[in-house]
């Protein structure tokens, strides 16, 4: 049985207007909520660059009436819209990325949410030494998810293709890391779309992160919703659950045709298996 | 049968220090060429940035001198190093890509090789309409493709992914170019790194361009040579032949481990299968 009543699923929403395309759903968020709810989805993972932007309290009453979960909190914008990053030479910004993310914290705890590290590590920029990098990379981890630690809260990050990070690009690089931060709520969340770039086997991969994944992104090959590549979705879910994983399965991926038609056809295809 | 003693192969080589990372032979001409050989491939497809820097005597004497053949000319460096492009705002940057593919043709002649145009297409530039991108691409490719012509010259434009460029990123995109060249002598260059991301089912896409398939890439899923990622090249193999293509396949993937290693273990894969 790969999908079940018991896998709970979920679609990346962004609360304010973002330029990260892979954002499924974007504008009037009672609108997405209510279209998101009625689809047939458990959640709604969000995006969001600062949450003092955000109204906790809307929040809540807003996912509230429509049953929705929480289950993960993107933080990537704050990196595409503003720039910071957990290795950015200038400590001003280095600085400013891991009170970003500590800020996040309530809000995380408040759902339940995981809080998804993503771009906001930042890219090794010239001049700067891989081993710098990771130092930097390293101790922010390790600042944010002991803070986190505090509110019951976990960190996952995500192994980005090369195009996009220089700095975790597979999960072997992500297990290696998690080793390194040395800290029991800091652990991965495994992307279809990247994986199919960077890994050697997926399910391979998906096998060694085994109770490291904290969260799971699906995307097809093309970055369309799943059956939209060549994926195969069927062994993929099965792998996951093998790891014992129960978490969620959250839908990361192009609004095309349309982020509806998308959002439907995910569910459609990880049903039909 | 998917790999039969009448498949050609080949593997990339730079003729000149490049920047080009997945240019899997790089230094010392004559070593090269003896190692290529001597791993059992029957060519290498030579990235060459301004032929003017060649010579094309002391090539002709060391590819016969190795029994090698010369199936394609890279030329993305002119991109890659000068800034050239067919669709660059600047006429007078891309009358200089135009030319310098012209300058492309008696090389290619004398080889019996195919022209790739690969990066030197260019970007879609902040200001440039798709369409007007478009129409100089066309225009510079039926210029080409025509000078081509009279020396018996084919042109080959490469689908790349996404993350590369902006302009033909599959094989749809490729064969709707096709048909607005149209000029005979200007077919797709297939890469199975670039369709593992772009295409919905890369077999289809294979198909789907049949007779317009002038040359083939092969490249893991992660770049690495044909067997450190997870395609299926039985299967993409089998397709290509049943396209009745009697054409090339060069390897141009990361020289990882190694780029001996990686050369030798890309003709192991496809022999073994």
């Amino acid at each position: 049985m790969v999908y079940s009543p018991n896998m709970k699923l979920s679609i990346v929403l962004s609360t304010q207007p973002a330029q990260f395309q892979a954002a499924t759903f974007k504008g009037d968020l009672e609108t997405n909520l209510a279209s998101i709810a009625s689809l047939g989805y458990d959640g709604v993972e969000l995006a969001i660059r600062d949450p003092k932007l955000v109204s906790l309290d809307q929040l809540d009453e807003l996912v509230g009436k429509y049953g929705l979960k929480v289950p993960a909190i993107g933080t990537g914008q704050a990196w595409g819209e503003e720039g910071l990053s957990f290795t950015d030479p200038n400590p001003t910004v280095r600085r400013a990325a891991i009170e970003r993310i500590k800020s996040h914290i309530p809000v995380a705890a408040r759902f339940q949410s995981i809080i998804i590290i993503g771009l906001i590590r930042g890219i090794v920029k010239p001049g700067i030494s891989d081993e710098q990098a990771m130092n930097w990379l390293i101790d922010a981890l390790r600042e944010c998810s002991e803070a986190a630690s505090l509110h019951g809260t976990r960190l996952a990050l995500e192994p980005i293709n090369r195009y996009e990070t220089t700095l975790i690009n597979n999960v072997g690089q992500g297990v290696e890391l998690i080793e390194r931060v040395g800290v029991d709520n800091f652990g991965l969340l495994l992307d279809t779309f990247h994986m199919n770039i960077e890994e050697q086997v997926i399910e391979d991969s998906m096998r060694t992160c085994g109770k490291h994944i904290f969260h799971f992104h699906v995307a097809d090959s093309n970055r369309w919703h799943p059956g939209g590549g060549h994926l195969n979705f069927k062994s993929i879910l099965e792998t996951l659950s093998s790891t014992g994983y129960a978490g969620w399965v959250s839908g990361e991926f192009l609004p095309k045709p349309d982020a509806i038609t998308a959002a439907k056809k995910c569910i459609a295809h990880l049903h039909e298996m």
